[in-house]
C-alpha cells in the first residue's frame, strides 16, 4: 500500500467515452480521484486531461501504473500520457547572469515553502550573484564563455554533466542572458523555462524595453515560455503587462519590467512544478 | 429524433463515480458530448458540473430528460439539476432609469447577433430612454412611482404581469435606480442581474463613486450580481476595475465607471444566457 | 470681452524659464489659468505643455492670440504651438465597414452628451450599417471600390470633398477595413484615428486575432493610433489588453476583442476631442 | 557651492501666479529646474506642487532654503512646504512578524541598488525572520508582547528609542501583524507605511482573504497606506488587484495575495523614498 498522490497528464484525439473510460479505470482500481480537469480543443479535435488521485488503497503498484495506462489506452485512443507522484519532488536548476530580482524571487518562495521543489544548483556566466546563492546556501557554478565563444560546446557538455549529476528535472532561466545550445534543449524538451522581458511576439530579441520605448507603446509586458530552438518562439506559459506613459524612460521601463518579470516567471514555475502544463503544437494548456 | 443541444447544470455532494455515472448515462443513450466542465469545491465537498451534448440521435425524448435524470441521480447523489435546450432562446427584460450607456451596450450586442436571446420589453421608471427603445423597435413601459411610494406594491404586480405575459426568463437591471420588491425577487430567484457601480463589498448603497472619491482609493470597480433581498449582497457574477489617480473628480469617476459598468454587466449577461452560471451558498460558479 | 476657454498645446527644446514665461504671459494679460500640465522629455531634452485659461477678461482678442504667442515665443524658444477654443466643437467623421460595435459605442457616447463634438457624417464601403446611422439620424455615405480598386483615387477625392464640405476636423476609423490613401493622410496629419485589433507592434496587418491564436498568447490587446503612411505604425494613443486562455478559439477572441476595441478607440477619441494629445517623433504625449 | 539636488513639496490654496512665483524664485537664484509637476484640485481649490532643481550654482545655501521659501510664500499663499536634498538618504526601519515575502522583496530591491535608502534595523514581534535579516547583515530586534499586552506602552517606548537612535525617517510595516501605538503614529505622522491585504475599504481588519472568500468576490486586492489612528483608514498610497475564480480557496487567495502585497508595498515605498507623495485631507497626491 502506497501513500501520496498520482497525477496523470494526457492528451489524445477526442472521442466519446474517453473521460468515462479513464475515470472508470481509476475508480475501479480503488483510486480516490481528488482533481479532474479536461479540455477539448474543438478546433483541433483534441482532448487534454489532468487527473489526480490518492494512491492509498490503489490496486496497481505505482511503478506499474504507466505501463497499465499505456496498455489500456495508448494504442486504443492514440493517447500520450505522463504519470507523476506527489512525493517525488522535482529538482530545479536556476541559470542566471547579473541581475538578481528573479533569482531572489525564486529563492524567497523556495525558502517560504511555497513550492515542492529542490534547488540543488545555480549556474551562471558571471560571478556577480555568487553571494546571493551563498545567502541561501546553494552551490553556485560559473562558466564564462571565451570572447569568441569557441568553447560553447564544451561548456554545454560540462553543464549537462552537472544537470545529470544533480538529477535536474527542469531548468529555469532567470534572466540568463545567453542562448541555450541545441543539445541542452534536446535533453530538456519543454523543460527549460525562460522569461523574456517583452509581451511576445512583440519585441523579440535584444533590448526589448528600448524597442518598446522607441515604438512608444502604452503598455509593456513579460512572457514566460518553454525554450525551443527558435529564439523567443517556444510555447508561451504566462504573460502579464503593466501600463506605462510617455513619462517613462528606458530606465524606468527596466525598473517597472523587473516586477513583471519576476511575477510572470514565478507563475510559470509554479504551474510547471504542480504539473499543470501540457504542451501541444507549440502552445500550452494550463490547468487551473 | 431531435436537433439542437441539451445542457445540464448540476451540483451535489462530491462522491466517487459521479462524473463516470453522468457521462456514462449520456454516452450510453447515444448523446454526443461536446462540452464538459466540472469543479469540486474541496472546502465544501461539493461537485458542480456542466455538460452539453447533441440531441440528434439521443435515445431519450427531450421532454423526458429531466425526469430520467432525476430518477437516476436526484436521490442517489442528492443532486440538484437543470436542463436547458440550445434552441429555446431565453427571453430577457431590461429595466432602466435615465442613463443609456448600459442599455445601448446590451441592445447593440443583441442587434449584432452576439447573444441567443430575445428582448421583448424594456421597463423604466422614467420617460428618458423611450427614444432609445424606439431606435431598436422594442416596446417601452413606464411606471413612475408616487413620491410616497405608496403604489410600489401595485406597480410591482403590474410589472410582474407584464413579465408573465411576455414569458420573461430573466431580468437585467441596466442602472435601474430603484429597489426591486421581494415578490419579484421571489418570482425570479437568481434570475435578476444587477450592475452595481462599485467594487463590492466596498461602497454599498448610494453614490459609490462619491464614496470612492471621499476615501481616496486608487482603483474603482463595478460588480454584476444576482439580486437577493439584502441590498447589494447577492452572489457576485463578475467584477472589473480601472485605475484612477488623485486627479480624478467625482465627475470623471462617473465617466470612467460607465465603461466598466457596461462591460461588466454584459459579461454577466453573456454567462447567464449561455447557462454557464451555477449559484451555491451565495456564490457563483462560472464555467469557462 | 469673450467667454469660454482657450487651450494651448506647445512643445519646444527645453530651456530654463519657459514655464515662467508662458504662464507669466497669460497671467499678465489677465487670463485665469485653470489647467496646466507640462512634461519634459529628459532623453530628448524637449518640453511639452498644455495650458487652459478663461477668456473672460483676457486682454488679447481670441483671433490674435496665436499671432501674439508666435511673436513672443516661436523663434525665441523654437516653439511649435496650437491654440484651441472650448466653444469651437470639433467635427468628427466616422468611417466604418460592416461591424457595428465601435460605431454604436461612439454614437451612444455622442448621444449621452459625453463629448463636445459634432458628427456630421458616416462614411462606409458597404451598405450594412446604414440603418445604424439612420437610428441616430446621421447622413450615411457609401463608396464601394471596384474589385480592381482602379477607382481608389477617384473615391478618395470624392471623400475628401465631403470632408471639406462638412468642415471635418478629424476622422475616426471605427473598424474601417480599408487602407487610407496618402492624400487623405496628408490632408489630416495625425488627425485620423484608427483602432487596430492587436497589441501593436505584435500582429500587424490582417487577421490579428487569428495570428494571436496561432502563436498561443495568453493576453490579447487593441491599439488606437494616428494613421501614417506606414501600415499600423503611427503614433500610439492608447492600448489595453484582456487575458485569454487555451480555451479561447479564434471566434471567442474576436468576441472578447470587440469590447477592447470599442473602449480603446473611445478613450483615444476622448483625448483627441479634449485636445490632450501632442505628437512628437512618432510618439504621443497624453495629458491627464 | 553645493552639489546634488533640492526637492520642494508644497501645497496651498490655489491662486493665480503661484507657479510663476515659485519657479521664478528658483530660476532667479540660478537654480536649474529639472523636474516640475503640479496639480490643482479644482474641487478643493487647492494647489500641489513638486519641483526639483540642481543645487550647483544656486545662490541660497541649502541650510537656508526652507527659511527663505517660508519668508516668501508661507504667509502670502498659506503655503505648507517641505524641502529635501537628494544626497540625504532617508533611513527606513522595517517591522515584520512571521511572513517573509514582503521583507525579501524590500531587501532584494535594496541590495540591487533600486532605492536611495538606508535600512539600519529590522524590528519584529517574533524570532522567525531573524535569519533573513542575517542573510542581509541587518540588525534584527525582537520585542514579544506579554499575552495580556500589559507591556505594550513600555515596548513602544523602547522601539521609539531605537528609531531615534538610528535616526529613522520612516517605518515600513511589511506584514507586521500588530497594531501600532498612538505615540509612534504621532511621532511619525504619515511616515509609517502599511500593507493591508485587501482592496480597502473592503475587508477591513483581520483575515481579509477569508472575508473575500466568504463574500465570493471575483477580484482580490492589496492596499498600501499611511498609518493613522483609525485602523486601515489612513491615506491610500497604492492599490492593485488580481482576478480570482470560484476555484480559489482561502489558501490559494493567500498565495496569490502575497505577490500583490509585495509589489503594492514596494511601489508605495518607492514613491515615499522619491518624495513624490503629498497628503491632504486623508488622501494622497502621487507625482509621476
Amino acid at each position: 500500500m502506497t501513500d501520496g498522490k498520482a497525477i496523470i497528464l494526457l492528451h489524445c484525439p477526442d472521442r466519446q467515452g474517453i473521460i468515462t473510460d479513464v475515470t472508470g479505470f481509476i475508480t475501479r482500481n480503488h483510486g480516490n480521484i481528488v482533481y479532474i480537469d479536461q479540455y477539448v480543443d474543438t478546433v483541433e479535435g483534441h482532448l487534454f486531461m489532468r487527473i489526480e488521485w490518492e494512491l492509498k488503497g490503489f490496486f496497481i503498484p505505482r511503478e506499474h501504473i504507466k505501463e497499465v495506462v499505456d496498455e489500456l489506452f495508448a494504442e486504443r485512443y492514440g493517447m500520450t500520457s505522463s504519470i507523476f507522484f506527489s512525493d517525488e519532488r522535482p529538482r530545479m536548476a536556476i541559470f542566471v547572469s547579473k541581475m538578481s530580482h528573479c533569482l531572489y524571487d525564486l529563492l524567497a518562495r523556495h525558502r517560504e515553502g511555497e513550492w515542492d521543489v529542490d534547488i540543488p544548483c545555480i549556474v551562471s556566466n558571471h560571478e556577480d550573484l555568487r553571494d546571493v546563492a551563498g545567502q541561501f546556501g546553494i552551490p553556485f557554478y560559473v562558466w564564462q564563455l571565451a570572447p569568441d565563444k569557441s568553447d560553447a560546446a564544451q561548456v554545454e557538455r560540462e553543464q549537462l554533466a552537472l544537470l545529470e549529476r544533480e538529477r535536474i528535472s527542469f531548468v529555469v532561466l532567470a534572466r540568463y542572458m545567453q542562448i541555450i545550445g541545441d543539445e541542452m534543449i534536446a535533453r530538456y524538451p519543454h523543460h527549460i523555462i525562460n522569461i523574456h522581458h517583452s509581451f511576445l511576439p512583440a519585441f523579440v530579441g535584444a533590448k526589448p524595453y528600448h524597442q518598446a520605448y522607441e515604438r512608444g507603446v502604452k503598455i509593456i509586458g513579460a512572457t514566460s515560455h518553454y525554450v525551443t530552438r527558435e529564439l523567443d518562439a517556444g510555447p508561451i506559459i504566462e504573460q502579464d503587462v503593466v501600463r506605462i506613459t510617455h513619462k517613462d524612460t528606458p530606465d524606468s521601463l527596466v525598473l517597472k519590467g523587473r516586477d513583471l518579470e519576476k511575477i510572470v516567471l514565478s507563475r510559470a514555475v509554479s504551474k510547471h512544478i504542480e504539473r499543470k502544463i501540457l504542451t501541444y503544437k507549440n502552445k500550452t494548456i494550463i490547468f487551473g
